[in-house]
């Protein structure tokens, strides 16, 4: 059932929900790690989410392909004893509470700790398990807001917009899954388990990247960037004739080789655009120089033309391009997950493309609900 | 020099220019790896990237705090002996060149894996090893346009949207960084290391969430989300008396208490907002009598009536903000960064926090260009 990978032999007992632990424990699975998902009896509440193919939410089945499922009543005493049971075969506990609600239930990283020594405990949560916030709930849009990326993204002038995808969530599952490896390599060598608290809001800020060291160079707020880089030009959207397209030039070279294609050789000694520095400062009327010329062309004549001149450049995707696209498919990050329910569906595959194993166009559907209850029961594995 | 943490005593030759190679190779720093960055003669571009604290890059002294420096040009057979002897004591070699380069420099994989068969090789690059673009050039930008997040956000009919930090990067970086660990779990099972070949495209594919199965469950094509989510409601932006803030109820009870904190119960029961599906149908009818209520108040007004209520909401932060948040502070997230040109300077911290290893407040600098040559090629360690 697991997918051929390096976390091969490894098990996860997965109390998480909905997205940042979900997503994490995916990647897990994506590296060979068997995943049992510990269920309330009603269910992850992604299980409910749509849109739907027959009676499958495609949200649930996408995040938790290929893992295992048990339904269990942790405030129950006999339930918590088999969950305790589990975790005694288990290498990794992943838990996306909020901060109190293990330690109410029992089983709090010191009380676990004290029993199985080499087990990791990683939890992931809005605000992480310390600090003024701890017991607040947060959802992704209160990252993203919290955190400082939505000032950054948007129109100057605009509305406040969110990144698009959940990168609150999804930041954090990623940080996650860096700290339970490294808690892996650490119990390599020490035997020892430990506990790894990831945030929501920390991972929000770990991303932040050049904004931080604008402000706290200059001391100036970085506002929305729309569509450009705010210390790069030509670096973003340009409109042609049908439609837009990215452009962007980071060296000398690339700019000359833009401006040869352009067939405005003379733009590249303009005053005006002589260096970056220059073209940042007068990066309006470059843009106007750049759209007057892309204006006699559709996007797609300017892109087969662009590309042949080496200058990085793309169309603006979106999702039925993105899985129709030559590159992507060639890499195999159009996978194709069962559904005994209605047939398989498309999702994206794994970006970690590793020498040692090969990789599956496919992977197994999702689990209903307590569907491997026995098996995970009776301990025989996969 | 090194961090306390659990990578302690691996070596980490670093050829990586930039952003996502560098950020790769910070999270491995900041879990204890030792980095042994080879610049070309002129030095990684970031050093010239502004801005500037002194005479040093505060976005270059951010990536690469922490780490060593030696200077060799690989095209010389000399200097290709230093390095290979670098190599000879390493654990994980990372690369983020175009597909190819490596190849021309008579060090690629297959080369470097039969002379160093332990040897982790890490290339992240914009299209991968592989596929029809493995050879064009890339940047953040083109792996945001390509790889679809851009349709995901700004506004409705609106201009084109970048997310305002380089995701096409950090999320590269992220998966190198798991892949890393994974191939070092690989090596102490089997001895044996393994190439990593992770692209930005793929890792932007990767990230799209339910954007794909919100495609492949409809047809439908998504576009940009503005500040709201497409399947839950209400869940985004809305406008108080003097400015926006956040506001996210994801299922009943909370959404009851917010009716309730706005003083307007009679909406919890009100057909058209009686469920999550009904309120998704009529979301643009719900901000509104959600914001005509919150005009009565200031944005502050409403935060602290609305976490009293224990409904999930937020400012939307800018960068001061997020530097001066009581959360942020606590959770170690603003580190200082020594720089000896022109004193210390704040940048984000890890988010990964680990039981086994007290966290440092500060971080050692970045290195001037070859400063650590002698103790590097003396190979003595830290």
């Amino acid at each position: 059932m697991a997918v051929s990978g390096p976390l091969r032999g490894l098990t996860v007992v997965d109390l998480t929900r909905v997205l940042a632990g979900p997503y994490c424990t995916m990647m897990l699975a994506e590296l060979g790690a068997r995943i049992l998902k510990v269920e309330p009896p009603d269910g992850d509440d992604a299980r409910r989410f749509g849109p739907f193919l027959g009676k499958t939410s495609v949200y649930f089945a996408s995040l938790n392909r290929g893992k295992e499922s048990i339904a269990l009543d942790l405030k129950k005493e006999e339930e918590k004893e088999i969950f305790l049971a589990l975790l005694d075969q288990a290498d990794v506990l992943v838990e996306n509470y909020r901060a109190g609600t293990m330690e109410r239930l029992g089983l709090g990283w010191e009380t676990l700790h004290e029993r199985f020594p080499r087990l990791i405990y990683a939890a992931t949560s809005g605000f992480g398990h310390s600090g003024p916030y701890a017991h607040r709930p947060a959802y992704d849009m209160v990252a993203q807001a919290m955190g400082g990326i939505m000032s950054l993204t948007g129109q100057p002038g605009g509305p406040p917009t969110r990144v698009g995808s959940s990168i609150g969530d999804i930041a954090a599952g990623l940080f996650t899954t860096i700290g339970i490896e490294a808690a892996l390599l650490h119990r390599e060598q020490t035997g020892e388990g430990m506990k790894v608290d990831v945030a929501m809001l920390d991972s929000q800020v770990a991303i932040l990247e050049n904004a931080i060291g604008r402000y706290v160079a200059t001391q100036e707020v970085p506002g929305p960037l729309g569509a450009h880089h705010p210390s790069i030009a030509p670096f973003g959207a340009f409109r042609a004739a049908d439609d837009h397209l990215i452009v962007a030039c980071a060296n000398e070279a690339t700019f000359g080789r833009l401006c040869e294609a352009l067939e405005r050789p003379e733009l590249a000694t303009d005053a005006r655009f002589k260096d970056n520095i220059a073209r940042v400062k007068n990066v309006e009327a470059l843009k106007e120089e750049i759209e007057s010329v892309l204006d006699g062309r559709t996007k797609d004549e300017w892109l087969r033309l662009l590309e042949n001149a080496d200058v990085p450049c793309s169309p603006i995707n979106n999702v039925e391009d993105v899985l129709n696209d030559p590159q992507v498919l060639a890499r195999n990050m159009v996978i194709e997950i069962a559904n005994p329910d209605a047939g398989s569906f498309r999702a994206a595959g794994n970006p970690i493309k590793l020498s040692a194993y090969p990789e599956s166009p496919t992977r197994a559907a999702a689990p209903e609900l307590d569907a491997d209850r026995a098996r995970i029961v009776r301990k025989d594995g996969d």
